[in-house]
């Protein structure tokens, strides 16, 4: 899950793992570019990049409506991909032309088998079953300022916020959480992934993946409170892990 | 200590707790404009609004420079305020001008005596022994995003930020505590404020501080940085504070 704005024209650091991830050279890739207004082109800029990678096989499946999402092309592409991989644009997107649809439960069943699935800004968001559909950054922690929706499940126990450091997003990623403690909340940097497996978590990239978990906390207002006023919270615990770290998401502890 | 753009024309609820703090009617305030290029202007404000809350004896001190404040005028004010209002401007103008001078020496004073010493964004940054002399927003915490420099020490054992939300300011403040982590970090939001006596904190007005508490972290890679290297931070304590709100700065708790 990458927090948006990775490099695609330098050393590609983050799409060069999620393309190793996704089996390297003999990668099967498909970018889903539903969450986009401009499926071809920025489909087009992720093929250059996978293809400049090494990748021979690169198919973009654009899902412009729900009928798109009975495609049987694009199931059968997801049904060999070996990695598939979510542009950026608008999470809701996705969610409302994806979700509970065929290709939403091929994509989990083939998650499920292992195969890698990635996103970027809207395609990191969708990830959790608990997401981010939009909200206002720079600003302090109220109920107004986030509205969140279902996502499409791959990875339940998060809520996911993007361009994270670079909006100024703390406020709406405390105030997303403090309606669901149990969820931990990431956030992710512009250019900078979260790669998650057999619940770790590992970041990687230019800046930083932010966690604030709530359940320890001492003290929240939130049963109280109407929809504009501010959340108190107290003893929220926040963790701020650059490259090369890694977080177990079951023990919600910082692996050193 | 105010985080900046506090309601002036309004019902003044910060400027007002700070006139009653002050001795309210009788209160004999002292409004030092040494932070700003514009003192006639922002102290005419300042007098306006202070005497619309009924305040007969309001006083502007404004020092251009370190010959100013050795001005017996402005020390017999001071010796006789009940109250002294730093406005906002340039935190390092404040420092420059005042720090070891006779002034500061009569304010710290003055302030031991129990005087209430205020001030808004430059005017708050400068009330600590480390103070935030200038800084990137909206970014993740590096040392190089946050420059510190020795403030006015009204109250040490914290660093203050402000326009805190407003301004994504999270980073850099974790980045100036990495350094010093047994300060305490507040982030103070604008038309906000905290009230300090007697070791405690109160928060007052539209929107929250933000306190971050890097004493009992588990993890910081702080000792091996470079400047442009990533902070990681892990274990931090987070509260975040909205109107009616206190803390215990000794203990580092909030008073529920």
């Amino acid at each position: 899950m990458i927090g948006g704005a990775e490099d695609k024209d330098g050393d590609c650091k983050i799409l060069r793992e999620f393309v190793r991830l996704s089996g390297g050279l003999d990668a099967k890739i498909v970018v889903m570019t539903v969450a986009t207004e401009l499926p071809r082109e920025v489909g087009d800029n992720y093929i250059r990049v996978f293809e400049r990678l090494g990748v021979k096989d690169v198919r973009i499946a654009d899902t412009a409506d729900r009928d798109d999402a009975r495609s049987s092309t694009i199931l059968e592409s997801i049904d060999k991909a070996t990695g598939v991989f979510f542009t950026g644009g608008d999470q809701a997107r996705i969610t409302d032309t994806l979700k509970g649809t065929e290709i939403h439960k091929a994509l989990l069943k083939r998650y499920r088998d292992g195969i890698t699935v990635g996103g970027t800004s809207a395609g990191a968001s969708m990830m959790s079953a608990t997401m981010i559909v939009e909200g206002d950054s720079e600003t302090h922690p109220r109920l107004e300022i986030v509205e969140t929706d279902e996502g499409m499940s791959f990875l339940p126990e998060v809520v996911i916020d993007q361009h994270f450091s670079q909006r100024g997003r703390i406020g709406r990623l405390l105030a997303a959480v403090a309606r669901k403690p149990h969820l931990l909340g990431l956030g992710i940097d512009e250019n900078t992934a979260v790669v998650v497996s057999n619940h770790q978590l590992e970041v990687i990239g230019e800046a930083s993946c932010t966690i604030v978990d709530l359940k320890g906390s001492s003290h929240s207002n939130i049963d109280t409170l109407l929809r504009d006023e501010n959340l108190a919270l107290c003893d929220v615990k926040l963790h701020v892990l650059p490259d090369g770290y890694k977080f177990d998401l079951a023990t919600r502890s910082p692996i050193l």
